[in-house]
């Protein structure tokens, strides 16, 4: 999976991947209407809110990047139904030729973790059948617990050839309030991106990459920096471009000398674009083509950047 | 919600929760050979089957404790069944009159921390309708982000009365790696454990504890110790008790002197009693009773051990 990321990346130039984080305030007003109109005020309206909005996206984009990262909470806020739309979400993109990335940001003992990976990237068995829960290509995962708690991830990424990206410095404000502590003279953050390494050994791919990768946050250029060096094998997913603060030219060195190693993420910057004074232009009633100008802007942006 | 959940386990004298993690390899085979006839080797029939065994020891337990702990993730990789499953669950165990804590573990970017605090143990807003994804009255919490990770769910604990548990030092056998790795001579989790007071001072309840309390494993009895004087308003929720190796004895250090502050879960060890050379007696066929026998013995061995 690794191996089929990077080769999207480079077919597409374009080491971007776009947050499928749709809070209802980003849906315009006519599609939230509709669904009401359709389904009450229920969460089922809601699904159906937010899964009208990320069809279009998708539709208006998936030629352009090649990867998309829904954020499972903003699904699992609206209970069962939205847990749905977020299944439905996750294979319509993988239809479309997409790379997805699961944002669930799991993370617990052993056999839980196991539980997780079995249901989001590999398999569960029922009686004879081999079946799977959801169906991301990738998830994110949650450091905290330690190797028993990543392990069960990287051992499914092995079977299934899926993959992951571990916390290693996330993109929020207090990230640094336990991530940046100095444990011998380093902070934690380092501690964490030393056992990426060591998890991710047992599965590199053919181009040169492991499937157990990091997230190091674009809000964090310096330690971006010291963490590409310190894991040369992990795919760095970079969120909090955009709207979180993190500009192109901060993102040169997430990225190896051969172009590769990074893919960076935008949620709200492109998906609710229509919302900026930028893009205000397109209008409610065109946000989707708004989200592809967004898009195009960015993938420049990064391409500009790395000249 | 914690003046509720302190009400209820010095009512039943039991400070104790059973964790409902219903791996499929717990269920008995005529409870799975029933729902996959009825449903084929689908995610439906795994579904069907946790549901029908969780209500079963639900049913033959509730009388005795003041609370379970569903492990999301034993629903989770069943998909959006599961997930349904996973709701039914926890309503029905409110109904049943339990504190329903839902292991989750979850935590993110702030936003993304709200809508997991608005779907477990807050509302939605759809139109004009206020609404619930899921109905846990506490969920834990992944503490790696830091603050703005942590406080959006004790701000809802705080506006609609429900209640967390932190990771402070989590019972699996590598959760030193991190956790206990000194920064400025302390260890990682009492790092956390002094952000657990700061996160809870808003929502002390009139029992004199908060709503914000931690998650700290049996296992690991000398720092249950050092946590519990360290963070004296905060419940601690035990795991790792019985199949995980905890035992009454080593528990006493959790409680407070006023026999409080703590409540010790139980997963396999009482679901799957049946399966134990100790109460095979009881047989497949009546797992439940072998679950409420197991459950009794677990509250007495913790009485015996405060006495």
């Amino acid at each position: 999976m690794i191996d089929e990321l990077v080769k999207k990346i480079q077919e597409k130039d374009a080491p971007v991947v776009i947050g499928l984080d749709p809070m209802l305030s980003y849906i315009p007003e006519h599609i939230v209407d509709e669904a009401v109109r359709e389904k009450g005020e229920t969460l089922e309206a809601a699904a159906e809110a937010v899964w009208q909005f990320n069809k279009a996206i998708v539709d208006a984009t998936c030629d352009l990047v090649p990867a998309v990262k829904p954020q499972i909470a903003m699904y699992e806020q609206f209970g069962v139904p939205g847990m749905a739309v977020f299944a439905r979400t996750v294979e319509y993109c993988g239809e479309k030729g997409l790379t997805v990335i699961g944002d669930i940001k799991r993370g617990d003992i052993g056999s839980t973790s196991a539980a997780y990976a079995a249901g989001h990237i590999g398999t569960v068995k029922v009686g004879g059948r081999v079946l799977r829960g959801f169906r991301e290509d990738f998830v994110t995962v949650n450091p905290y617990l330690g190797t028993d708690g990543v392990k069960p991830f990287a051992d499914v990424c092995a079977q299934e050839g899926k993959g992951i990206f571990v916390l290693v410095k996330t993109s929020n404000p207090s990230s640094g309030e336990f991530q940046d502590r100095l444990i011998d003279g380093k902070p934690l953050y380092e501690h964490v991106a030393e056992k990426v390494n060591e998890w991710g050994e047992g599965c590199v791919g053919a181009c040169g990459y492991s499937a157990v990768g990091a997230v190091v946050g674009a809000t964090y250029p310096q330690q971006g920096r010291v963490l590409r060096a310190l894991m040369p094998k992990a795919y760095i997913l970079v969120p909090g471009y955009g709207a979180q603060g993190g500009k192109g030219k901060d993102l040169i060195h997430f990225f190896n000398k051969d172009g590769l190693g990074a893919i960076v993420n935008s949620s709200r910057g492109i998906i609710a674009a229509y919302k900026q004074e930028q893009y205000a232009k397109f209008g409610a009633g065109h946000f989707a083509e708004a989200a592809r100008q967004a898009a195009l802007d960015m993938i420049e942006d990064i391409r500009n950047a790395r000249k």
